[in-house]
């Protein structure tokens, strides 16, 4: 069937929406592929469901070539699946949550590990059925604090979710590893450049994962890659920890007198004034900033935590709050530094710090902060700071937290060189689960010795929405999108230019021809201007764009590669040839 | 790519579900098909997602080929539009209804009228961009009271929902004449015997609405057909109201003793005996009937309400329920009884009914109690009543309402003869909305002369969910499901009946060249003994089933037909063009 712009429903709109932050939102908006419902809530018009459908295929595809079996659960799930692996209460207020008719608990799934454990234990009992991969193409939902970017950040949104079940460990990296490849085979025939970094697993639990980043300077994620190859969310870095440091002949911690010293800046300043060191000025480095949040429960209690950085770097939230999962960090106010009389703000030190301490606030310091390690931090007083202060020697901490920014040039943990930073869009994520969720919910096979083992559980997510989001981010220009042929809505747009009978005679002509040959193809047939349709063929981003116009006259027609901008006039007559070796591949010229 | 049975996620189950009520339920659950998450809220497992998609798909291209375009709305929705047009509160306890983090107030969408509306008032403007017609096939909620038959009246549901938007009425029939033939279309493609039925439009408003019903023995619609051709729903039919009677010549009312006669069939039998009739016995019909319900509206006030009906029918609570939509008729208590001491319960007549009488209850008669007909009725006196109380002239009701039980041999109101009962299954419903939603909405367009005008709506469904659950009920058998071959998860099921070397190889040999096709193969591959993969290709319902067994060794292969039960040995090198053409439709009998 033949699509025709007059009738088409869509609209391209010549200013920006108001909430746009990146060039995908706007064109996807501008071009009418998408239009805002609610907030981080989006309708699909025509076009951007033609788009989401194709990317629906390949995922699809990719998941049926290793063997994944499609099934479709609910999005209204019942409460107690999630109360009993804790997830109810630790999702805090991203989980949509609802109560039916009869007043039962009812909430909108974010993941669904639990119904699919749940699902397998109800069906199946022995080894001999493992292994098992399913997935389903879903609707999502979770309550973003800060839904942005259209459809990159959503609250209702499209998942490719699956999850594996094993007999052992040696079973889940098997099938890890095959989602990891069908990951990469995904985002390959999308055409976005993927990095795979070790990530966090989060509020989801387990051991090992890696998140799929497509590299997009409006990304969301911050990553980091080492030239030996190395590569993580900067959430999952670890810094190594430096060898313990001999103390023997360090001299004693000794107070000193800092006035008007709250900052790291002023401190280093007043320090190699007054309490100047032989060797080399103070730096910052050599300071031991002690920080102070609260940690917000999910069951919303809140908790003091100290923590205890160098100087020179700052807290990263992110670093932060990945740490603390599904807690979250809240800022320590006013009224909190009154109820806690023994935190001087500005000169807080370790004495007053650390659960055995009378303050009682639990301590935790970066991994550079290492026994032997000696340092300038406040000493609980104003205006004073304590010297030669030694880790191990002076005060121990209560562990170590990953909570420093991480910087250019820091270096790799494995010792592959000078880390650099990047940013990019979430696009997979692969757990390996191991057996929290199926301890939880009792899911439980007999082993070829008739012993019941808990199943190891592996679950891998794509955001199928995301991804036409992140293809249009990193395909389209300043004059609109520009699809890759693997997903465009049409593989040819027609331009009827001009008002003359032939001309709309010649287009439709051309437009039967390949919707004959299985070809998608859009045709303006509209009694718009040539520069009205132009500019439209631009915003819409089909990959060919053929201008049926006056040339025809002359035996010629144009077609125009959107993305690369080239024309080409041809012969009527091989055109339709043209147009096929350019939609089939051999001629990625046209 | 071949389906093997020993990898297939599918579990046959010995037993019933304790929940199910009709044999669909049964045996979509006990085959594997779907499975329970919650209430009236169920998971789609692999064979059963097979079916969906098909189903889905064979909507999909009846509305694309009239034209309607594709869409996809969120079901997370907020509050505002469904306050305009008063569906917010009118949908009562059927709406799922939540607070997102904000405590902003969203639904899950039961439909979409006001949001469809809302986006073609958002993009369009002109007469010249109508008629239009989108569509999506998409999840939909409501919090039913009772949820039943699995599938068939879910809580979380898919459907394929339409709206249509026109200048004027002409476009609007025409829209809806479009949909209607697709649908004829979607339920033969289906396989369903369909009915189209007049329905009230109900909550959804508007004016004309007929709904598809499939004929089912278990459906939960009762629909009446005439022989000349007229069907409604039951909800829906319209006593005609005989002519006025002249009563110049009728005796003056007479209240009589009637002691003990709560009921009719107590009071005709008094009546002969103590005030008995000259030309024949009092007779049921003889009698009016007053009874009284509370109507609670939406908004949860409860108002009395007294409906007339002839003695000999009984209040049809669908049919009053209909009428009173969004509002809900519930039982008249003791407690209201007392509250209301003018009505003498058993013994309740129109003198203290209706507005402008001391109860004010409003008081609504059937429609053969006309003008001039003369009724034996309560005198509001315990046992009492009243002789010869003519309508028009010693009493008038406020109204009239179809609310009296329809009955076998009850004349069809368009004269084509006596209605017959029957039940059917509700697979679509289209409606001509009007003015309703866009009026509510301000969905406006410029006409040809540069006027403002309301848009015309209709709104078209197809239960897509309900119709697997439909075609199961309707093709099932005492072994199990009876696929059709449009919408089989798989064309042929072939079963390897032997552990033998060569039975297995020539199974997956046969497997191999139909899959090779394009022709969905399920292989039972597995080490169970014949007679289990005989129960199980049964039970799973596949079209056609072929078994490879021992009479491989004489060089046949036996095909057995699911519906008829027929079996057929064939030579091993005719088996596969033998499926070819039972797949094609050559030869039914294969």
């Amino acid at each position: 069937m033949i699509t025709r712009m007059s009738e088409l429903f869509v609209r391209t709109l010549r200013d920006d929406p108001a909430d746009a932050e990146v060039p995908s939102h706007r064109w996807l908006v501008r071009a009418g592929y998408i239009r805002r419902a609610a907030p981080g809530i989006y309708t699909w018009l025509p076009l951007g469901y033609r788009v989401l459908r194709n990317v629906e295929r390949i995922v699809r595809e990719e998941m049926d070539a290793i063997g994944a079996q499609e099934v479709h659960f609910p999005a209204l799930l019942p409460r107690e699946p999630y109360e009993a692996t804790g997830r109810w209460t630790e999702y805090g207020p991203s989980l949509f949550r609802l109560k039916d008719r009869k007043g039962g608990d009812y909430l909108l799934g974010p993941t669904h590990e639990e119904m699919f454990a749940l699902l397998v234990k109800d069906l199946y009992s022995s080894y001999k059925d493992l292994p098992l991969s399913l997935y389903q193409i879903q609707t999502k939902y979770r309550d973003e604090a800060r839904p942005r970017a259209g459809i990159l950040r959503g609250r209702e949104f499209i998942m490719k979710d699956s999850y594996s079940f094993d007999i052992d460990d040696a079973g889940l990296q098997k099938s890890y590893d095959l989602h990891r490849g069908a990951y990469i085979k995904i985002f390959q025939r999308l055409g976005l450049e993927v990095v795979i970094v070790a990530a966090m697993s989060g509020a989801m639990g387990g051991s090992a994962s890696e998140e799929f980043l497509a590299v997009a300077e409006n990304g969301e994620d911050t990553f980091v890659r080492s030239p030996g190859g190395y590569a993580a969310n900067v959430e999952a870095v670890r810094t190594n920890p430096p060898e313990p440091v001999p103390f023997d002949g360090a001299p004693t911690a000794h107070v000193e007198d800092t006035p008007d010293t709250p900052t790291i800046e002023s401190l280093v300043s007043v320090a190699n004034q007054r309490v100047p060191r032989a060797d080399r000025p103070w730096q910052a480095s050599d300071t031991l900033k002690n920080v102070v949040v609260m940690v917000k429960g999910a069951d919303g209690t809140r908790t003091p935590l100290a923590i205890g950085i160098p100087g020179d770097r700052d807290v990263d939230l992110k670093r932060l709050a990945a740490q603390l999962e599904p807690a979250e960090p809240e800022p320590f106010t006013e009224d909190d530094f009154r109820a806690h009389p023994r935190l001087v703000k500005g000169y807080i030190g370790p004495a007053a710090l650390g659960e055995s301490s009378a303050s009682k606030i639990r301590y935790l310091v970066d991994p550079r902060v290492a026994e032997g390690t000696r340092w300038v931090t406040g000493a609980n007083e104003p205006g004073k700071h304590v010297f030669d202060l030694v880790a191990g020697r002076d005060f121990t901490p209560d562990g170590t937290i990953e909570a420093a920014d991480i910087r250019e040039g820091d270096p790799a943990p494995d010792g592959s060189g000078p880390l650099q930073l990047a940013r990019g869009m979430e696009m997979g994520h692969v757990f390996q689960l191991g057996r929290k969720y199926s301890e939880a919910l009792g899911l439980k096979v007999l082993d070829s010795n008739g012993k019941l083992v808990t199943v190891t559980m592996g679950s891998y997510g794509v955001g199928v929405s995301r991804a036409v989001a992140a293809v249009a981010e990193a395909t389209c220009d300043d004059k609109g999108l520009s699809w890759p042929r693997q997903i465009a809505p049409f593989q040819v747009h027609i331009v009827a230019a001009g008002k003359d009978e032939p001309i709309l005679l010649a287009a439709q002509d051309l437009a039967r021809k390949l919707d004959d040959a299985g070809i998608p193809v859009l045709l303006d047939d509209r009694k718009a201007s040539p520069g009205v349709k132009f500019a439209d063929a631009e915003i819409l981003g089909m990959p060919t764009v053929v201008v049926v116009g006056r040339s025809l006259a002359e035996g010629t027609i144009e077609l125009r590669d959107r993305k690369s901008g080239q024309r080409d006039n041809i012969a009527v007559d091989e055109v339709f040839d043209r147009l096929l070796d350019a939609v089939r591949g051999t001629d990625s010229a046209a």
